[in-house]
């Protein structure tokens, strides 16, 4: 245990770039990179070949129409005869048809694979989205004071199908694999914040408008720069393109410094006034408040649910009978103060996570339930396919895990189980992969990261990131706290904070496997010599300790061959910057036997986070879909949710207005609500064509016409066919169905079929 | 429409100490209130009786007891006999004896009907809250780093609860009444509760310890000391004790210097320190922050989540097809930051409100399911019987709302199902009270508010808030965007705000009733003349316009009476506090007839309002009982939780550790997931009768336990009776009496008993 505090203080110290990268990539902060094409970090990624060839024609024959134009002026000042001039202009004329057609071709080839693609995307998001504000799924939130962006409210339909939706996340994770949820506050004092690295990291490089102050997020500004270019400017070289495209790639490893050098080169100014920019400064992201009266206390709005999991992790292990591995789950809301959002719900600066933070011993990631997914196959895009520019493909999940494409049975249990979560809601198998985090993605410590993306009209969007995050937090949290508290902690004394759990501070956040008898372990024991130390390197004596305490047990053992060879050897001080001369009598190393009953370790972590607007807003889109009207004159646009996620599970309508007809409507709602059942009554003298058209668009699986008082139709949404049952049965049948008891095909298998028109638009 | 703002903006201005109340005490913030004695605001309070004659018979006691201290004295210097002296000194004994029995008399009597009361209350909290933090029911949040007053995590059986209690009100209001839940965000721009009246009024009074800093609430000082006051000092006169009363009483309506004046009358100091305190000054409630990078957008943490409702009431009237009467729902964190929280659970930081807004037509308070709660008949608390020093009492809420005590059919089938739905969850009837709200507490513009208020060892504790809030709340939305976006909007225009939705603001939130043929009615126009207004008042024509124009009818056509008759007269005008003479030529008052097509009004907002919470918290303490051990060597601990709420419904326990029992219980575990059953398997070799206890702590309703291959024993765990049942069966019996289909003594009378003590404690 001594180790614990300076490995973990060297180790984030050294890794500061790869913290950032976590905090701002692990939790769905970053659509962008969905976006980014499969190039590895630092190489100049090279170009698709019949974009780069096509850019090579185009510049050829650009110079050859500017040849034969100035050969057709050539004879033209030259007075040759009309039908010489005629074929050159022709000549011409062909040159300029020929390029073109070939710049055509690269457009094509710059906008994916069909050059209407982007387009009818935003046509399908303008419709979708339409249908969505237009029946209240959600709205921009204070839309009377013309609202704030990235700010939306769920209204009635959306914040069913959301309920539904953590309903099912409640019952799939929390329920089937006896997780321990928990619900922690949103307010969050700055000290617990500081420990998980997001004081200091959680930032996003910001610009401002010079002139008007207006800000930007530097980074999405050369993004669209360097995107505009590459899409709309057919003139650029091949090679400016690759520099472009290397740009995107490596966007998110860009310094403040980097980032500025670059706007400033390609004369980016502000989008809206064309001012200049000023130089990129990293922006927080949390939104802060000041806890109690006294104004002396920071806090924020948690930017992720998780690290209230983490601080309690000493109770929880106890509350699961000081046994691992165990998980804790939590769904809540998380605040990030964005910059600029945009993207609808996909960017929004107050959102649902629902986290899992699976705790297990980092010797043994096995799972007990792993073979129930072990033959699941889905679309999976490993580091490898996506560093050599291949697709993501059709994987079976065992064979990833035994090929240690996966690094271990839980993560890729997680992976099936979020594969299985995301289908059953009604998200596309075919629009939904799983991609590995590459390298420069990664923080340090991690294990392995994969991120469940989603194809929607915006590109492919991280909605799930499943991470082992081996020892990390808990050890961030067990550093910080015996620091804090015991050494600063007196400061934050005042009436806001409770005197009475002082007892519990400075317990490490470990866990510890009993022997059943003792085992004598050899372990390496690195005692720096404080006395000479400081002597020799006075007020950096403390790094230099801390660095040698964090050394690996190779690094010290050839650090003691060295110095008994050598009597001295340079050593990196990753918190000074720079090698100090380390001398024998400085330090002693050694290895030591003992006895122990029992190991004490930090838990590994493995993270599986959901972006639960992000999910919705893709289920939206997998779900939408328009069908012409019966008379052909409109598009009607449908919502096919499976019943699971309807945000109303039925409705029923008299067929005409009728107060037998409404008294049976009443009966059936009853039954209704007895069995649970959602559902409304519709009792307009509406067209019933009109009043299916008006549910379909909200998605309600099931409508029930009544058009006599002994049995009714139940109408199917997508099929549009519809059965005949008893009053009595209707409700039942619903629920048979909605409940996944029988499917449709069943009830349609086993009912009358109803096919008068009149009951249909 | 044209009266609208005008109207508005005069009530709030001379409504604003009725402001501060309705935003203080309406929801759910002032538990003290609770404390309040039974008396009307500004009449001094008559003392209950026996307290008052026992104070001066303590007087009258101690004056004897001194005189014949002085008459011993006096013996003894004159040297009287030793038996005279004797005598003297047993009749002094004899009267210390009597005081002293009245001053136990008193005590007895100012802390209630039971001396030990106040104890043994102390006591049982401290049973219950240990067990509840012992099981991690709920948890100090932050706890390693010393956690932060008034923020609790739910850990695994809290957050099981509450899910439980979020779920069933759901069902219970949402689903079963059809209204329209919708799902705001936290975060608010501060126009929205600039227009609601929160950042000008929602503040408590502070003081700050003149040495330290230290920051305390001011009432909650005054409150202390006259509690200890009249609690512990007996010797004080019953006019003192009256006068401390008085204090308490009327406490929510003391002015900041009244409050001042007081807290330096009284001599009270800072608590810890004993140093001075600074005057009284406002504290906003709220916790403040800045939305975007700018630092220009000031945001909120909502305090309610009521506003999110009221800024949509357009949009969700269209969907609710342009009819009244709907309800909207919202269930979400709210935040107060409040000066010293104590009280554990029920004074917190943040917290979930659930809240409905029932819009309906003010000409119409009917409902059509009034008819099935006007039977219930509960505890109520009317003014009437407050303010004649009476007690709560059973009344039938169809008497109530008949008699006009509650104030109409809909308030009245809200508090009915208030009570159904408390009563489920299992909150004690006997210990649930319906609170009317007394003429100081209420808004100026309520029409009539009442409190479910439950009984637990903190005292009755506001749990619900029930209000007729009158046009309120959408007229201050109405009139307050309308000035801010038209009048001052563009200061906001900058990119966090979005700007296409401009073409709504501006319209006011109204409903409308379509007539089916047009009304001639006549309608009174106050038209002020300017012009004159603008030659007699200069800069304070504004102020006197608005006052002319928010003449009610009365009002209105009085005045033209009087600038009939006398030409000019005097007219009070509440934001210039002070009268000005009105002449004839400067308003005009007339009758004029108009065809109208249709009534075009504000809707009156019903308002219940639950604090989860507070109400969980409660609930913990009514299901909290102790039993002796089987053994009687100590007392084991139990919650009476109804299964609906149950953290867990049912455990599986192998009686012995054995392969073949194991297999089952597996088995039963397995049914119980699919029958949707929470539970939970302990394969642990502790002693069944620890298993039970356990389990007993976590309020878990059943236990099954297998001992032997063919059928288990299901306990239930109040009675602690068992039956038997095959393994077949098992989970389908927990699950009928879980949903509700049958009752224990169902199962009691149809299986047969099991009576081995082995399986039991």
């Amino acid at each position: 245990m001594r180790f614990l505090i300076p490995l973990i203080s060297s180790s984030i110290t050294s890794g500061h770039y790869r913290i950032i990268s976590r905090l701002l990539s692990a939790h769905l902060t970053k659509p962008q990179r969905s976006a980014l094409p499969p190039f590895f970090n630092c190489q100049p990624p090279s170009m698709a070949a019949s974009e780069e060839s096509l850019r090579k024609a185009l510049a050829e024959k650009q110079s050859a129409v500017e040849a034969h134009g100035n050969a057709v002026r050539a004879l033209k000042a030259a007075k040759a005869s009309k039908p010489e001039i005629d074929a050159a202009i022709e000549a011409l004329n062909s040159l300029k048809l020929e390029k073109s057609s070939i710049e055509k071709q690269l457009q094509a080839a710059v906008s994916g694979s069909d050059g209407d693609g982007a387009l009818s995307r935003e046509a399908f998001r303008q419709a979708a989205v339409n249908t969505l504000e237009r029946r209240l799924f959600y709205i921009p939130s204070f839309k009377i004071y013309r609202g704030v962006a990235g700010l939306y409210d769920y209204g009635p339909p959306g914040c069913a199908v959301k309920s539904n939706v953590l309903a099912f996340w409640r019952q799939h994770f929390v329920l089937e694999e006896n997780m321990l949820e928990v619900d922690c506050p949103c307010v969050t004092p700055e000290v617990v914040l500081k420990a998980s690295g997001h004081v200091d990291k959680f930032t996003d490089l910001m610009v401002k408008d010079e002139k008007t102050g207006t800000c930007y997020r530097a980074d999405h500004l050369l993004k669209d720069f360097c995107n505009e270019k590459l899409q709309k400017d057919l003139t650029i070289s091949a090679e400016k393109a690759a520099e472009l495209k290397h740009v995107l790639a490596t966007l998110d490893d860009l310094s403040a410094e980097a980032l500025g050098a670059k706007i400033k080169e390609y004369g980016i100014t502000a989008p809206d006034t064309k001012n200049p920019l000023s130089d990129p400064y990293p922006f927080n992201l949390m939104f802060q408040t000041s806890i109690g009266p006294s104004g002396l206390s920071p806090g924020y709005m948690r930017p992720e649910t998780a690290q209230g999991i983490f601080v309690n992790f000493k109770d929880l292990y106890y509350y699961n009978g000081n046994k691992l591995p165990f998980a804790a789950a939590q769904i809540g809301q998380a605040f990030r103060n964005e910059i600029s959002p945009r993207q609808g719900l996909l960017r929004v600066r107050e959102f649902t996570l629902a986290e899992i933070e699976h705790f297990v011993d980092p010797e043994d990631k096995s799972h007990p339930k792993y073979s129930e997914v072990v033959d699941l196959e889905f679309l999976m895009f490993p580091r490898e396919e996506q560093m050599s520019g291949q697709s993501a493909k059709k994987i079976r999940l065992g064979d990833a895990v035994s090929k240690g494409t996966v690094n271990n049975e839980t993560l890729g249990y997680f992976i099936g189980r979020v594969y299985l979560f995301l289908t059953r809601l009604g998200i596309d198998k075919d629009r939904l992969r799983f991609r590995q985090h590459l390298a420069n993605e990664m923080a340090h410590y991690a294990a392995d990261c994969w991120d469940a993306e989603i194809e929607c009209s915006y590109g492919w969007i991280e909605c799930v990131g499943i991470a082992d995050r081996s020892a990390y937090d808990l050890r961030a949290h067990s550093e910080h706290h015996v620091k804090n508290v015991f050494d600063e902690g007196q400061r934050e004394g005042n009436i806001d904070f409770i005197g009475t759990n002082l007892d519990k501070s400075g317990v490490p956040l470990v866990a510890a496997e009993k022997f059943s008898e003792p085992r004598e372990v050899e372990k390496l024991v690195i005692a720096p010599v404080k006395k000479e130390l400081g002597l020799a390197f006075k007020g950096s004596q403390k790094n230099v300790v801390e660095a040698l305490e964090a050394m690996n047990e190779k690094e010290a053992l050839e650090m003691k061959a060295a110095l008994e060879s050598k009597g001295e050897v340079e050593f990196y001080v990753c918190t000074l910057g720079k090698n100090v001369p380390i001398k024998k009598n400085m330090v002693s190393i050694s290895k030591e036997k003992k006895k122990e009953h029992q190991r004490v370790f930090t838990p590994s972590v493995i993270e599986p986070s959901f972006g639960i607007g992000r999910i919705i807003y893709c289920l939206f889109e997998h779900s939408f879909y328009t069908r012409p009207s019966k008379a052909g004159d409109e598009q009607l646009n449908v919502f096919r949710f499976p019943p699971l996620v309807a945000p109303i599970k039925c409705t029923v309508f008299p067929l005409v207005q009728n107060q037998q007809y409404e008294d049976v409507a009443k009966v059936i709602s009853k039954s209704l609500t007895t069995a649970g059942i959602s559902h409304k009554i519709d009792i307009t003298g509406t067209s019933i064509g009109k009043r299916y058209a008006r549910t379909d668009e909200l998605g309600v699986p099931f409508a029930i016409t009544v058009d006599s008082t002994k049995d009714v139709t139940i109408r199917e949404r997508d099929s549009k066919l519809q059965v005949r049952v008893s009053v009595e049965e209707a409700a039942l049948v619903v629920k048979s169905v909605t409940d996944g008891l029988r499917t449709w095909e069943d009830v349609w298998e086993k009912y009358p079929h109803h096919t008068s028109g009149s009951a249909d638009d």
